[in-house]
């Protein structure tokens, strides 16, 4: 039998997916629903917002993890925060760091990707390198200082539990967090759809760094499809990255959307939203 | 009253969309409707098909327009086939051209855009330059040689009447009706959901002239959001210009999507879509 699911992306604007329930289960978090798409294979919505597909998947991962890790010659300390479906994890290994810490608030979320789509955790959650730990991202990663050379924010958007991923409180953190020369990443949203959101990130992110980068790229199970990461940096900027494709090629690394020119096209930013930067100010994020 | 359209965009895929119906007909051609929607601004469909809007219709017209016309000093002469809306026509004429010709099979499309989406062509039509003829785009090309410095495809997608304007015959028709230098290019679908369309377009273009250069962009309501175009040419390639910041002033254009570094952006193609590329071949056109 055939369920439907989608979103209201905008007024008047919506999304809508037909596809087999195959699970349905209430977290202490969330509702968690994994559904058979008969064009996006296995389908992972978290309170009924698509945030996975086996089929698309690529598209989100290579790009919200390549673009940072390839541009450095050694990344030995990775925190991911969020993350649950394994495919940041599995990406960020690609890069042989020694150890890569993933902080997941939901566990279901973990215990049910890893049954029906295991493809995007492929044994990561396996490897030695990597370590789970089950708690809050925020708490977490104020509890440490000086530790990482990359810090990846895999969240939802900022409504409800994953707001406080946009404050400038949890950013600030990150920094702290972060050895010398280390890079923080996060997705930010529909640069159409979510301008809120977006200006909000790069207000807080560049209120807390030397500086914030964003790069758009797509995302096509994700509402408006066009959307935005931003890396924020003290020291090496991502447009001044050189010898990507020498990098992936030494780490036996293989992508399907990203490569050294899609490096730089999804930093070259169209007027509209160079604007959107420009007028950004830094401001406390709504209560969740 | 709400009206609801949308498209099928693959199986189990569609858009959704909420808005009141201002007029629908029927022309000899097609089903054309006009919305007011609440985000969209108006919306135009034809057979159901959104093709443009005037929120977003600045996303499409100039990445259809300038990559090739900023990237040329002289353009005198231009042909459109389709683009009863108007928007290609005042983006073409934006450069300076003497001449520009728009052949539209519809002019029931033409008075409706006219009278209810005025913004596209913002007077377009009655500027002297402009030239319009009711007919067919397809006949009309091949009633003309070494005539035209560009011409530009703004039709629908290949099934019914706009199929044969993604067949080789046509092709070569343009590559004889353009001048020595000329560039041709037309909007080719979406390389997620149109992977046919796009290596029929990819595989003809390629077989009529010396170089077809596939390009990617966004268009927020069409199928998929991320978009496809090709330029063809015997002589300069769009990847090898330059100074075309210094064109869009001269001749006072201002973007909001389009810039020197998105052009080079929306050429640097994710190794998927090189694949499809790699693997197109020309193929006879399916009939309508």
């Amino acid at each position: 039998m055939s369920s439907q699911f989608g979103e209201k992306i905008a007024d008047g604007v919506f999304s809508r997916y037909e596809g087999k329930l195959l699970t349905s289960e209430r977290s202490d978090f969330q509702k968690i629903d994994v559904y058979d798409h008969p064009f996006f294979g296995r389908v992972l919505t978290l309170d009924d917002l698509i945030q996975t597909t086996t089929r698309d998947e690529f598209t989100y991962h290579e790009m919200l993890v390549h673009p940072a890790l390839a541009s450095r010659d050694r990344v030995e300390r990775v925190l991911i925060i969020g993350g649950g479906d394994g495919g940041t994890l599995r990406h960020v290994l690609m890069h042989g760091a020694s150890e890569v810490v993933m902080c997941e608030i939901d566990d279901a979320v973990i215990r049910l990707c890893r049954e029906l789509l295991p493809s995007l955790s492929d044994g990561a959650f396996d490897d030695p390198r990597a370590r789970v730990v089950i708690g809050d991202g925020a708490a977490f990663v104020a509890d440490h200082e000086d530790a990482f050379d990359a810090i990846i924010v895999d969240g939802s958007d900022p409504v409800g539990p994953a707001v406080v991923l946009f404050s400038e409180d949890f950013y600030a953190a990150c920094r702290r967090a972060l050895r010398d020369g280390g890079v923080f990443i996060s997705q930010t949203g529909s640069p159409i759809f979510q301008t809120d959101e977006f200006q909000m990130a790069y207000g807080n992110l560049s209120a807390s760094f030397g500086a914030c980068e964003p790069y758009l790229s797509f995302v096509p199970t994700y509402p408006g499809t066009l959307w935005s990461y931003m890396a924020a940096t003290d020291g090496a900027q991502l447009r001044a990255s050189s010898g990507i494709e020498a990098r992936l090629r030494a780490r036996g690394i293989e992508c399907r959307l990203y490569s050294e020119e899609v490096h730089h096209g999804a930093l070259a930013l169209p007027p509209f939203v160079k604007e959107l930067c420009e007028t950004a100010r830094p401001v406390p994020v709504p209560r969740g």
